[in-house]
C-alpha cells in the first residue's frame, strides 16, 4: 500500500515534511498547497507533485492524508474539513490556541471516526526516546521527578509573539507535553512564574520571556520547567527524569563534536542553533509514524486529546501567574 | 599573629573542623567540649589539644574563637553566651529552627558586636566559588535564571528527621543560601511543592522527601530549586546560571574519574557517597576564611543574617506548601 | 547543470551511494550495473534508474560520471575503461592492492586527463572536517603531533581477511590517509608492529589483527595510529591534533546520547555499530563533492595520489613489521 | 608502633613527602638534612623535626626509615649508605642515571636485605588505581593494548634538561612503569622516535622534547606512549587500556570543574598546571603505602626492580632512536 499525501501550507515546517514524507518508504506526496503560489509551485516542483486547492484536495480520491503545517489559525478548521471528508490527518500543534474551539473540533473529529494526529515531534527525537525507553525498560524504577530545561536561541520578532498565543502556548507546550510523555501520570497542578528579561517588546505585548512552571500529580510526582527565549550557546534542550532506582538524562545535541585546548582553557562548539537542525530525526519519525498508523489502521499518538491536554496545562500557567497560586488542572 | 580555637563538639563535623585548624596556617586547636567525655578526649589527644567545659573556655584568655558543632538546639545559646564573652564565632547552621529565636540572638550578637560566621559551607566549594567568579567576571552577563539540583544519596533516620526541622530548614536551606549566592538580588517570593515518594515514615512524621521550589526577584529573576532524599547514584549536587550573555554551570563530582567501556556502554563510576567527602575542601576554606576575618579584623560571610534569610525561605516554603500558592518573603 | 551518474556495484556502500547522489542537488543517478542482476534491478528500480552493462555505460551519452563500488580486483581496470570513455570516476578505497598497478592505473588516468576521486570518506566527517577546519584557523598552532584511534567493533571473516590484502592495506589505509590529512606534510618514515590478539584464524592467513604505527616527517612531526580489529563498545574513531598553540580532538560519536545513572554509576550507549551508520553523513558529503567538483570543473580530493600516497604507507608498514625497522617511504 | 621518618632533600618534593609523612597515621617525622641549612631548618621547624646530617641519621637510634629527595646523582649513594645502616628507604626516581650503577646499588639493598621502595608515584593516583582496579576485577578481559598520553605543561630550562638524563630517562621512565603497571607482561621490544619542536635549545644540549614510544610484549600485546613538553592546556596525563572484553580509561583532573557556554561555545578551564597539584593525592598515599609495608614487614612496590626495568626500556629507547629500529629488551 501507498499512502498518497497532500501538503497543506508550504513554508519552512511544510518543506521539512515534504521531506520526511519522501524519505518514508510507503508514503507518496501527490499534492501541495498554498496561499503563495510560488512557495507551493517550487516545493510541488522539487517532490513532483502537483499544486492544488484545499477543496479538490478534500475531494480527491488520489489523497489519502494531509499534512496541516498553515498558520494556527485554520488549523482547527481544515481539521474539521478534512476530517469530514475522511482523510487521515497530521497537524502542527496547536489545534487552535482556545481550549473551548479545540475542543470543538475534536468533538468533530470523534464524530467522523478521523484519523488525527498531533505534532509534538520532540517525542519521536531519538534520544528523548531512548529515555523513555529506558523508564519502560525499569532501569531507573517509579518515575518521581522530571526536569525540563528548554530555552530558545533568541527571541522571536513582536510579529510573531502577538499571533503565537503567548509563551506557554507557543513554547512551554512542547514541554507540557513532554512531562505527560515522562511522568507516565496525568499532571493535576500548574504553578507558573514568568517574567520579561530578555526583550522588553514581549513585555509590550502582554507576553513573558522567561517562565519557570512545577507541574505536580496525584501520587505526589513533581516536574520542573525551565524556560527562556534567549541561550547564546544554541538551543538548549534537556531532559532528566529521576526514579525510584536511578535516573536518566538527555544530553544537549551539538552539529560537531569536537573539543579544541588551549592555554584558555577546553572548548566545544555550541549547540545546533534551532529545532529545524536539532530535531531533524524527530521531524522524520513522526512522519514515518503518522503514514504506519495509516498503514497498519492503528490510532497514531501524540493524539488530538494530547493536543488539548498540553494546551489546557497551558492555560493553567497562565492563570497561575496571573493569580500566583498553584491551579488545579480541573479548574480550566 | 595566631588564632587559639576551641571546638564545641567532638562529633563527625566536629573533628572535620579541628583537622580543617590544623591545617591552617595560623590556627590553633586549644580546647575541646564534648557532652560525651570519651568523644571531647579522643578528639582533643589527637590535636594536642585540652578538654575543656564550655564555661571554662568563654572565659579562657587563651581562646580567640570557637566553633559550635553542637545539636541544634544548644546553638543560640552558645552564640549569645560566646557573644558576650568577646570571642568570635563560627556557628553549624542554622542557628535555630525558629526564627524569632535567631532574630533574639542576633541582636545580642550585634549589642556585644561580635565576630559570627555561618557554616553555609557550599559557598567555599571551589567548583561553586568558580561559578560565581565567572559571574563576577561578566562572563555570562546580567544573571537571570539559576537552577540547582540537590539529592541526598538517602534518606535519614527517623529520629534525625524529628529533630532537624523538616526538609526545608535542614536541606533546603543549603540551597536557599546557595540561591542567594548566586542570584546576587534578595529574594521576594517563593513557591514551593513537595511530596513523600522515598520514605512513608518521613510522611508520618509530618515532613517531606521530595520539594520543587521556584523563587522570584523583584526584578523578575528565577530559581528553580529541586531536591529528593534519594540518589542511588551518589550524592547529587549541581547548579546552572543563566545570564544574558551565557551560562556556568558545576558539574557533579566523582571520587574517580575512570571510564570502562563494553558491551553494555560506558559506565562511570557513582558520585561522591555524601556531602563529607563532596565538600572535603569545602570545609577547610570556610575554616581557613573564618580565622583569616579574624584575623584581618573584617566581617565573615555567610554572616548571620545570611542564616536568618535562608530560614525566611524555608519558612515561606512550607506557608507555599501548606497554602498552594506563592509567598512573599515580607510574610514571613 | 545535472550531473548524470552510474553506479557499477549494488552491494552495500552501492547503495549508500545511490541514497547519496539522490539526496544531492543536481545529480541524478541514471544506470546501475552489477554482476547480480537482480541486486542491480532492485537497487535501479528504488532510484528510477535502469539496469546497464559495463560497456553500455562507458559508451552512454548519458552517462557524465561513474561510481565504481565493486570488489576491489576490478577497481584499476574500471578505473582505466571510464578514463577513457572521458567519464568523471569516483572510486572507492584502494585503487589496488598492488602499488605498481595503482601506478599503471593512475599514469592512464593522467593521459586522458580524467576526474578520478578516491572514496577517503573520512576525510568528510563533519567532526573530523572541524578538526581540519580548526587546524587551518591556526587555533592550535603549527601541528606537531596527531594520535589516532581506530577499532573496528569486529573482525571480518577469514573470507573477507584473503582478499583484503591485511589489516593495513585494508583498514589502516583509512588512517593513513587521515594522517596526511592532518599532519600538513608528507610523510618519510613509517615503524609499525603487529600481532594476532583476537582472532587465531586471522593469524593464519597471514594477517593481523592489532597494530601499532608512527609516521614521521621531515621536519619531524609524529603521528601514532593504534588500530584493533575488536572493541565491544563499538566503532572506536577518534583523532587529536597537538600543536604549537593546542590541541583539538574529535569525539567519538553514538547514537543516542543519553545517561542513566543508578547505583552502579553512569552509564551511556554503546558507539555506532560500525562505518555504515557512523560514516552516513560523511558518504553524502562526498558524494556531493564529487559532483561539485565536476559541476565546477575543479580537481576532485581527495585524488588518486592520494590513494597511491596511502597505499604506499601500507606496504612501508608491512615491510616495517617484517625487519622490525623504521622503514622510509623512499624505500617503496 | 610508629615509624620515625627522615627526609633527606628540603626541596620542593622534599616537602611534599613531609607533609604526607604528618598526614599518615603512625608515622612521625623527626629529622630534616639539606645542603642548603635554611631550607633545612624551615622544613624542620614547621614539622617539629630536628636538623641533623646524613651521617648522624644513618646512626640515629630513632630513624627508623629515610626518604631520599635529593639531586639524582647522590641517590646510589645515599641508597648504599641506609642500606647498610638498616634504615627502610624511599627513594625519588631514579635509581641512577646509570644502569650500572643501579644494579650494583641494588645488589648492595639485596646483601643488605634492605627495605626499598621507589617514588614511582602514579601508581597511587587513585583513577590510575582504579583502572588497575577495574583490569584486575576481570572488566575489561585480557590487556591488549595500552595507550599512555603524557604531556608536560612545559619544557623545563636547559639547566634541568643538562642534569635530567633525556627525556626518556626523566620524562618517560614514569610512562615506562605505568606501561608495566597496567600491561602485566614484561615488554620484549622498544621502539622510539623522538624530535625537537618545542625548545631549539633542547635540541642543542642532545635531547628531545617530542617523543612516540611503542612497547611489545611477548604475546603480542602493545604499548603507545605520546609524550612533548609541551601542553598549553595545562598537565595532560591521561591513559586507556584495551582488553578482550572492554576498555578503561582514565580521564584528565582539573582543579574545578565547571563549564561556560557562550555564543563561542562551551569552555571548561585547563587541567592541573603540573604534578604538585595533579598527583597531590599519589604523593601521600604512596608514602602511607611505605609506612604500611614498613609497619607490616612487606616488600614495598614499586621495588628498586622496577626502577632497573623502568630506566631499562629508557636505554632502549635511546638506542632505537639512533638505530631507526626496534631494540629487544635483552640487548639492554
Amino acid at each position: 500500500m501507498t499512502v498518497n499525501v497532500a501538503v497543506l501550507g508550504a513554508g519552512r515546517i511544510g518543506k521539512v515534511h515534504a521531506k520526511a514524507i519522501d524519505a518514508t518508504d510507503g508514503a507518496n506526496l501527490v499534492a501541495v498547497v498554498d496561499a503563495f503560489e510560488e512557495a507551493a509551485s517550487a516545493l510541488a516542483k522539487e517532490h513532483d507533485a502537483r499544486v492544488d486547492t484545499i477543496d479538490a484536495i478534500a475531494g480527491a480520491e488520489d489523497v489519502d492524508a494531509v499534512i496541516i503545517c498553515t498558520p494556527t489559525d485554520m488549523h482547527a478548521d481544515l481539521i474539521e474539513q478534512f476530517a469530514r471528508a475522511g482523510k487521515a490527518i497530521f497537524c502542527e500543534k496547536p489545534i487552535d490556541l482556545s481550549i473551548e474551539r479545540t475542543k470543538s473540533c475534536l468533538k468533530t473529529v470523534e464524530e467522523c471516526d478521523a484519523v488525527l494526529m498531533l505534532g509534538f515531534n520532540r517525542r519521536f527525537d531519538p534520544h528523548f526516546q531512548a529515555v523513555r525507553a529506558a523508564i519502560d525498560a525499569d532501569r531507573i524504577g517509579e518515575v518521581e521527578m522530571v526536569q525540563i530545561i528548554s530555552r530558545d536561541p533568541g527571541a522571536p520578532p513582536p510579529s510573531y509573539i502577538q499571533k503565537s498565543g503567548g509563551i506557554f502556548r507557543d513554547m512551554t507546550i512542547h514541554d507540557f507535553d513532554m512531562a505527560r510523555f515522562l511522568l507516565g501520570e496525568e499532571v493535576t497542578t500548574v504553578y507558573a512564574t514568568a517574567s520579561v528579561l530578555v526583550d522588553p517588546e514581549i513585555g509590550k505585548l502582554g507576553d513573558y520571556d522567561s517562565a519557570m512552571v512545577v507541574l505536580t500529580t496525584a501520587s505526589g510526582k513533581q516536574c520542573s520547567i525551565s524556560n527562556s527565549r534567549r541561550a547564546t550557546y544554541g538551543y538548549d534542550q534537556r531532559i532528566e527524569v529521576h526514579g525510584s532506582k536511578g535516573a536518566v538524562a538527555a544530553e544537549n545535541q551539538r552539529p560537531v563534536a569536537i573539543e579544541v585546548a588551549t592555554a584558555e582553557g577546553y572548548v566545544r562548539p555550541p549547540l545546533h542553533d534551532f529545532f529545524m537542525t536539532r530535531y531533524t530525526e524527530a521531524y522524520a519519525a513522526e512522519i514515518a509514524a503518522f503514514v504506519y498508523a495509516i498503514e497498519n489502521n492503528v490510532a497514531p499518538h501524540p493524539s488530538g486529546e494530547d493536543g488539548l491536554k498540553a494546551l489546557t496545562l497551558a492555560e493553567a500557567a497562565l492563570k497561575s501567574v496571573a493569580e500566583r497560586r498553584s491551579v488545579g488542572v480541573d479548574e480550566i
